[in-house]
């Protein structure tokens, strides 16, 4: 089985790590999100590719969900006597070593696809990682400014140095309508015998990877069945600060709230069982819906679940 | 009083705390070796350049002689499970840093003494410390290959990971040709009241700095009295291979030998007592030669060795 999937860091990881589980045969293809990487220290950090590798890959900092096991913070502490730049971002050791390899595949002028083939050699993740673009893009939040205009800030800074605590009165995708598909990634979405949504930002993560033009338009033209799973669960989001990102685009912190986001390309929604009542306004947005156990506790639970969304995608296909 | 010294790394460095010891009201500045610079997994490393800056800023590893004190190399193990390149070249973390801030301000256009004297802003060594040029020179070594022609490596290959064990045939110093001495070079040499030769490697070290189009002829023709002090003791180097280096160029490793390589510009030069003998010969060659211990072996001894030059230079100054 072809399976494609549309990944951002921890929750999208988490749930690939229960789908290898769940489906150990099946060919998986991961679409990054590309659009939280950011340029530190004049080196290009891929937090979203990472996450997917590191924990795939059995390199991740289980506790944290992000970063390296066993990290330790030497570099950052140096750069910081140095006065650098955002010392609010910080760099483990072991990650870093990622960061100067990429960066210096990305100098001598590899594409980001082929260098996160090239890391990827390391960290075998057992599934094929394929950033959504070769091309720069860039989430941007417009924030206030304290001259009661407004600035737009990177979406790092946002998130890691502001914790999303600014209202955002817009997200921008700096080079988005510019920017195409890296190779691989209409064909492995054209390719699918099920395209999945994982438990993922829908507004940072997701987002951005179905506003790179083409991919859209080609989930939805896949013959595939779509079947995504809510990030949302009793109207919180399962980590982050989706909720924030959401406001921000006049979308409520609910699970049917997402599914409509994608309703455009949806055949199935999974939302926890505390959202049982959504699948009705759910499935009256033409979508097929199921409520399942979403919380992703330990990788019995979280296979569990990509389980059901595989049975969703089955169920969608064959009626 | 203005000193102006041109210094590679370990032997100059000791030698700039002892002579910072012995006048700690000198204004003194340091022309830096910049042709061991080397650019590893992107980054511009200048290994001469930061022994000075840790050495009197009091970051170096006093036992090591080079790189930082409580060092830790995780970056670097890491690097090595990418497989990357030139793993005999070990980067400790807390260097790194050091490197990414260079590599940053370099990319970013500033020029490497600029970029020096940011990174001085943080060290405070207690010298002015300026790179020899802003232009790329690199020392390479040309030795034998396995089809018995020959090839050049750069010089940390041969130094670092060949133990300089590869008998050398030549010495090139690539691109000293078109290099210019950075800004404020030529004013130092002019300027000064004394010019210093630490005893760093001739070859490697000091020959660089003098191979810089416009340098030597400036301290030939500056006022100040120039006086050097032989990294030789009893036929040996002070520490490092500059054996290795002076068969290279066709000089006996004498202290005597090392004196006449830069007999055109010497006023004084200091043998170590147990080359009392070779001070005649150096006399000969119309410099004006002292045996004094020159084992750099604690702060106390290398000041009395900084002492000595000066009164040195004091002697050629009024003769």
């Amino acid at each position: 089985m072809r399976i494609t999937a549309l990944a951002g860091g921890i929750g999208g990881s988490r749930f690939l790590r229960g789908l290898l589980r769940a489906e150990p045969d099946a060919e998986v293809t991961v679409i990054g999100n590309t659009a939280d990487d950011i340029t530190l220290h004049g080196l290009h950090v891929s937090p979203d590719l990472d996450t997917v590798m590191y924990t795939l890959g059995g390199g991740i900092d289980e506790a944290q969900g992000w970063g390296r096991a066993a990290e330790t913070h030497t570099v950052a502490e140096e750069l910081a006597e140095y006065g650098a730049e955002a010392p609010w971002f910080t760099l483990g050791d072991r990650d870093l070593a990622t960061h100067l390899i990429r960066t210096r595949m990305l100098t001598a002028g590899y594409p980001l696809s082929a260098v996160t083939e090239a890391l990827c050699d390391r960290w075998r993740p057992g599934v094929r990682l394929i950033p959504m673009t070769d091309d720069r893009v860039e989430t941007h939040v417009v924030i206030g400014d304290d001259e009661g205009g407004e600035k737009a800030i990177h979406f790092q800074e946002w998130w890691v140095r502001l914790h999303a605590e600014a209202p955002a009165r817009r997200i921008v995708l700096v080079g988005a309508e510019q920017a195409k598909p890296a190779p691989g990634v209409l064909d492995a979405i054209a390719g699918a015998d099920v395209i999945l949504l994982p438990p993922s930002n829908p507004v940072v993560s997701i987002g951005p990877i179905l506003a790179v033009p083409g991919i859209r338009d080609a989930v939805r033209a896949a013959s595939a069945p779509k079947v995504g799973l809510s990030p949302i669960i009793g109207g919180s989001p399962v980590r982050g600060m989706a909720d924030a990102a959401l406001t921000a685009i006049g979308v409520p912190t609910t699970a049917a709230g997402v599914a409509e986001l994608f309703a455009d390309l949806l055949d199935g929604w999974l939302v926890d069982t505390v959202d049982e009542a959504a699948t009705q306004q759910v499935e009256a947005a033409g979508i097929r819906a199921r409520a399942v156990p979403l919380w992703m506790t330990d990788p019995d639970t979280t296979a569990a679940m990509a389980r059901a969304a595989l049975d969703l995608a089955a169920e969608v296909r064959t009626t």
